[in-house]
């Protein structure tokens, strides 16, 4: 059979992009930048949708639907918003068969699309918390484009809240925080959670907080992040409250988001040299039955796999593989790039039986169980594939983080870096240009901790904390 | 209190502006012709969503995502679509920071986005049928938006799919409008179903079939459409697969969309003089409690209610309204507005006889019940008060189709005219200039049907079919 998917170990973003093709996720799209999602990368988008969107709406958050396009003059009223995001816009100058005398921006988020009619909504404190989300699409121009972690265009939700002060908005942003490291956990992924450097964080924000992720070269791929605007665009958006004491108050906002890089995320944690291994949480297909047979006995075997499919139940996401034409090794090899957690294989000899053999993606063991267990066996086959998947992430995480007290001590190492640092952006800087790389997470537990070494890894100034640092995509 | 809704009798479009906006459903946005749907209003989308999804995924198609950029070339391979869509179009002339070289077009509808992939997918009949589906956001340039029903930007889902051959395409269009047609039955919406005149009919199509609903002035909404494409896209995009006969074949394709158009149709097929009136299926609250209560006793009814509302159980969305310093009557007329199903009165008396009083807001009419019986009289009643509705509008529909033989007939009369026509464009447009009027539908059930009249009630040709004409939103 013909190689499809490089090796990890020879080029992982070459592995990745070969993962995402072969498997069936996305391709590119005529419009460069943009990729099309094709049913079976989508329908794992939706299964993590799903379980986000409970976890919000457990919150107590609203959905809501702003327009796409956002106007200019709106977009530049925030300072560091306008500069971070001008580079990224795509711009609508015509429309209805005219030049626009206002151009608009398609959204690369919607903070400024949004504010101001939160300004006409909140009149008083009985107004707040204020607590929004919507689910859409928004463009930010890519120069390097990659599957999923950075398309132009890509959909997520983004949570838009103002709160009467600093410490309703901090919890809000914790509290968010903490529902993206579940969805992750749900997804088998364990997270590094904290805060992130003046340099990295959203631009217009007083503090930005985020998941990070170490995918299986080391390398962090950022997961969802949740942000304190301060006051920033209050000002600006004039998003002022009546308070109890009878003054006038700016609110204090926050905005949090999570897209469908968690796909990418989900692929580079779990897979492996023969494509993806899914949890059974967000696959498309949780258990594939592939009947094995001769020409004499097929209707036998296939009617045989059909009960058992039935057996399972509806709350089981399973297919039967009944396809003509292609051998059992092929369709092994397929179901496996897919990543489908379980894989039933039934011949002639477990018809006799009445058994079925039982096949883990995710370690590979095959095991003959009878077919009257079979349909008990699996929730909790899930459930152990689920935290395997799970075990082995946080073990490859727990092992590849490593203390250097020096910019030489980082080498080739595979992994994130601890180290104590001094917090300067110029530092910061000197670090991207010589290592690409930067600091990705102040962990939450660290936040209050005085640093490991008191001169900085880079600089040799005080340090302030241990941070990690690592390249990421 | 201030009349804050216009009568129907007295201006229709401006009583659906004001429960649009007194309910809460939407407001514009700061973007000429886009709206912002508030949490209500979108709400009832995503419950119409749900039970839209469900019916597509019954139907095996699945899910996709296609970049929200077209190139215009693409656009313009097909001569009629692009004359139906270029006035509409908004088009992006800058990305990045830079002019593009390939002016982008925000998709008005997917066709042109997705066929030339689709032509790379498909290479033989064994390919076929591909069926895919998308929920996303297209803009059409309006110049005079109405809310839901004529945004620049609106939410829907767009399927497309391809055919060996007609009759397959044909007969998935026919499927897709049967599905539009029960999702519109699941709203209490009765649909007149059939098929678009040529001029009316989607650009770049062979054939369009329609949902049409008569709203309460009796004009038309156009509810959902499905397409049969031909060979038309397929010939520019070069969707073609290899027969079993062993030579290359063009694909039959079509598409078909419902969108949040059916959110304001359900504004207008149900709503009264005081709000809206929501069936049970898609009222985002379907049961409200309004405790009614002195301050002496007010902890003990809320904590009655309190009580009821746990006893319905989860499946029911069922609120508690505990609002201080507003009058119960000041409560029961925002519930009113917002069209809440079903509303629970409870006093001090209802409490001591372990009773509740249960007003429907479908007929205005209230009972005193026994609050162990509640819980099993609510799923009765919420099928009653959908069967009512949707008989109410069934029987508004049903006597408000006129038969005319002449122009003349039409006058200031309220509905949907019934008339032998010639299926001229010609006679179209005359009737359009004249009366503001076209043709709707071509109802299933009179495709095979001689004309009730011979000669044309416009023109005085030959007739060919009986139509359905009317004024539309």
């Amino acid at each position: 059979m013909k190689k499809t998917i490089t090796p990890q170990s020879e080029n992982f973003p070459d592995w990745y992009q070969d993962v995402v093709r072969e498997a069936g996720l996305s391709e590119p799209s005529e419009v460069r930048g943009c990729g099309v999602i094709k049913p079976y990368g989508y329908k794992m988008w939706e299964l993590i949708k799903a379980e986000m969107a409970r976890l919000i709406e457990e919150t107590g958050a609203e959905n809501v639907y702003f327009p796409i396009f956002v106007p200019i003059e709106n977009l530049e009223a925030e300072k560091e918003h306008v500069e971070g995001f001008s580079p990224e816009l795509a711009i609508v100058t015509h429309g209805g068969g005219e030049e626009l005398k206002n151009k608009l921006a398609v959204r690369p988020t919607s903070e400024t699309a949004m504010y101001k009619t939160y300004a006409k909504w909140i009149q008083s404190y009985r107004d707040l918390p204020l607590r929004l989300n919507q689910w859409n699409n928004v463009v930010r121009w890519e120069k390097r484009p990659r599957a999923f972690l950075r398309w132009s265009e890509f959909l997520w939700q983004e949570g838009h809240s103002v709160f009467a002060d600093k410490a309703g908005a901090v919890a809000e942003v914790g509290q968010m925080l903490d529902v993206y490291e579940k969805v992750y956990e749900y997804l088998g992924i364990p997270v590094f959670k904290g805060r992130k450097s003046d340099m990295e964080k959203f631009a217009g924000a007083d503090a930005t907080t985020t998941v990070e992720i170490m995918v299986k070269d080391g390398k962090s791929v950022q997961g969802a992040t949740s942000h304190y605007l301060g006051t920033n665009f209050a000002k600006v958006f004039n998003v002022k409250y009546l308070g109890e004491d009878g003054e006038q108050h700016l609110g204090h906002q926050t905005s949090w988001g999570m897209s469908w890089r968690s796909v990418g995320a989900v692929v580079m944690a779990h897979g492996d040299d023969n494509g993806l291994r899914l949890p059974p949480n967000i696959a498309p297909i949780q258990v594939v039955i592939v009947p094995i047979y001769r020409d004499e006995n097929r209707e036998e075997v296939v009617a045989y796999a059909n009960k058992l499919c039935e057996s399972l139940g509806k709350d089981v996401r399973v297919k039967v593989d009944e396809r003509d034409g292609m051998s059992p090794g092929f369709k092994f090899n397929e179901w496996e790039i897919k990543g489908v957690p379980v894989r039933l294989e039934i011949g002639g000899k477990e018809m006799e039986e009445d058994a079925v053999t039982v096949y883990r993606r995710d370690t590979g063991e095959k095991e003959k169980v009878a077919a009257a267990d079979l349909s008990s066996m699996i929730p909790k086959l899930f459930l152990d594939i689920h935290k395997n998947l799970f075990d082995q992430a946080k073990s490859f995480a727990d092992t590849h983080v490593h203390r250097i007290e020096s910019l030489d001590e980082i080498k080739d190492q595979v992994g994130f870096f601890e180290a104590s640092w001094c917090e300067t952006t110029e530092s910061e800087k000197l670090l991207k240009e010589k290592f690409s790389m930067v600091s990705r997470v102040l962990l939450r537990e660290n936040e209050d901790k005085k640093p490991k070494n008191d001169k900085c890894f880079i600089t040799g100034e005080p340090a302030k904390h241990d941070w990690l640092f690592a390249k990421s995509y």
